[in-house]
């Protein structure tokens, strides 16, 4: 097992958007348990209630955090329902959330996993109908957590059945890779589901998308002026990129648009 | 009087957006008084110069924090003007803003409460007329309030003629409560006026807005798709919601449209 | 040469938005080298590439910080390319970024400066194509810087050849000064590239856009309703403001536009 000593940071990954104080509140709630909490958001513009947005960022980003951050991630449309919310280790990171796949692409990539079903009760956590989850279980569960107070044995029993991912899954076929668009990037840069290593699995690759056939470069320099080509981006996976521009725009391209990485 | 030792911890509310660095510069000058500040963001997005809209979120929002927080709120469209700023404790919170309603739904429902009028001369804050209130009088302050280095009676004299809150209050007519929508959140919820305490009042509570009639349930997770019900929310007040949708655009309502609680 | 020694402070202001987590994982990079950084967004919707608009706020917002705070600017049209990335002292303050004149406003403006090229090789910061500069160089050094365990000295060469400012000059004419808008703010307030010390040398200064000739008042206060005004602001720039209402809308401006100060 790796060591995951809690760290005290939090990252928050919401659908809650900035306009309203819902991220605010939970931050307050936090350092009301533990004042040494270092708190950070990962994002609460999540489009609402898309968990498979949630799932692939928080997937892609935890890595990059210190070893025992607790995440929270809540994008959470069965509130109030009796969808179970979970608490898990994934290597050597935390993860907060609800039962509906939203963790579950990070669980499912991780070497070594942890799953507990929170025990409300046993916690003193007893939530009404309308309880903001966020605020009311997540918030002050991850200050636990972090502050080294409560670990995951404390929480609930383990289960092995969580919801599995929303995020489809990329298919090797004869001569090509076959997946799709998961997230468009604030410049308009299509990712998707596939990873570098099935990429390096084609021979002198090109990148099919819609009637499209475009070439795979090394790096968003690489691309000429006014084009578009794939290229294995920062978070390594397969992205479609413009020049200068927005690739969703250029080929009316969203979530969801497939994508085959062929041999040529 | 409640025990209101500062927190440390220092929030801020504005209508400053998050494009321009105003709030990023109002940490700056904070962190230049008490470098040990924990500081957080309610909202920056309070539709510019939309007082109720602060005024609301502030006193919703202000229990979830530890006791000693200093609230900064700064929707100020007569910044620059004679107008008044205010330094208050409510409760064992903190307030600070502007004399233009902003602060008064937080300071009426608050049982217990001190209200100063900002002495600038006397705090050597002394503000011409281009001064950026938020940083060069209300961060100043919030930053030696939260450093336990100011006291509230060092700010300026006892007021008790505070701006009047821009809320509108709801009223008790025979078997039935009339209220108003006052925010609207993030997924099309509307919430109204009506705190659940002036619900419960009537017996088999039904709720009209506009042509509609709509039953009051326990939590989102009871409204039947594609229908849309009241029920009382996480913030305590009557809110009306579509199940997997957004109310706001389904009923064409918003801040201002007329709410009852009938008996049925 | 002032005393910069690190605050512990690290500013971000970048065009990644903050629906995608990149702010995010570039503070958990922070963290993972200095646990004790204190870090604030500036901004992170500079518009997509919009370098005249970062630096400008970077020159404007800086001089707000403790001294020593390092200020991350990442607005990089060409990341991947080899354009150089570079490390400054401005005064009291540290600079990081990639030298395509987002920080050069700053430097520019400054009257001691010290400017590195980062030798990434050396600093074991050796990028590849795909490498995201926020993530995996700026973020990294400006924990180093912050800690105190690097310093300028250390990241790479002396360096006098920097791209200079992408923000227009203004110009002074025979009895007026000719400048233009140069960001619009939340509020729709046009700032323009005027500082206050130019206006004052124009006698009765009146202020003309397009074919508007306005007058020059001391605070938003001053402007009469309905009306428009030029202002010193409270960065200290010629702005041009509508009272409770948006010049930029008013006026059909944007940044660009011409502005004159006139003698009357």
């Amino acid at each position: 097992m790796p060591d995951a000593t809690p760290s005290g940071i939090i990252t928050l990954l919401t659908d809650f958007g900035t306009r309203d104080p819902f991220a605010g509140v939970m931050k307050g709630v936090i350092w009301a348990r533990f004042s040494d909490a270092r708190i950070v958001d990962l994002t609460h513009e999540v489009p609402p209630q898309d968990i498979a947005f949630g799932a692939f960022w928080l997937e892609r980003s935890l890595h990059w955090f210190p070893p025992g951050t607790v995440h929270v991630a809540v994008v959470d449309p069965g509130v109030g329902s009796d969808r179970r919310a979970l608490a898990a280790r994934a290597g050597d990171q935390y993860l907060l959330g609800p039962d509906n796949g939203v963790l579950a692409a990070a669980l499912e990539r991780a070497r070594d996993v942890e799953v507990r079903a929170l025990d409300l009760v046993q916690l003193e956590l007893v939530t009404h109908g309308r309880t903001f989850h966020g605020r009311d279980v997540f918030a002050p569960i991850a200050a636990e957590l972090a502050a080294r107070r409560w670990s995951l044995g404390d929480l609930g029993p383990s289960v092995a059945d969580f919801c599995a991912s929303p995020l489809p899954q990329p298919r090797v076929v004869v001569g090509a890779v076959e997946g799709e668009v998961v997230a468009v990037d604030r410049f308009g840069n299509l990712m998707t589901n596939i990873e570098a290593d099935l990429v390096s699995r084609v021979v002198n690759p090109r990148i099919q998308i819609g009637d499209e056939v475009l070439g795979l470069v090394g790096t968003y320099a690489d691309i000429r002026p006014g084009e578009v080509a794939g290229l294995i981006d920062s978070f390594d996976v397969l992205e479609i990129a413009e020049r200068d521009g927005s690739a969703a725009r250029r080929l009316g391209a969203h979530s969801g648009a497939r994508v085959r990485v062929l041999s040529s």
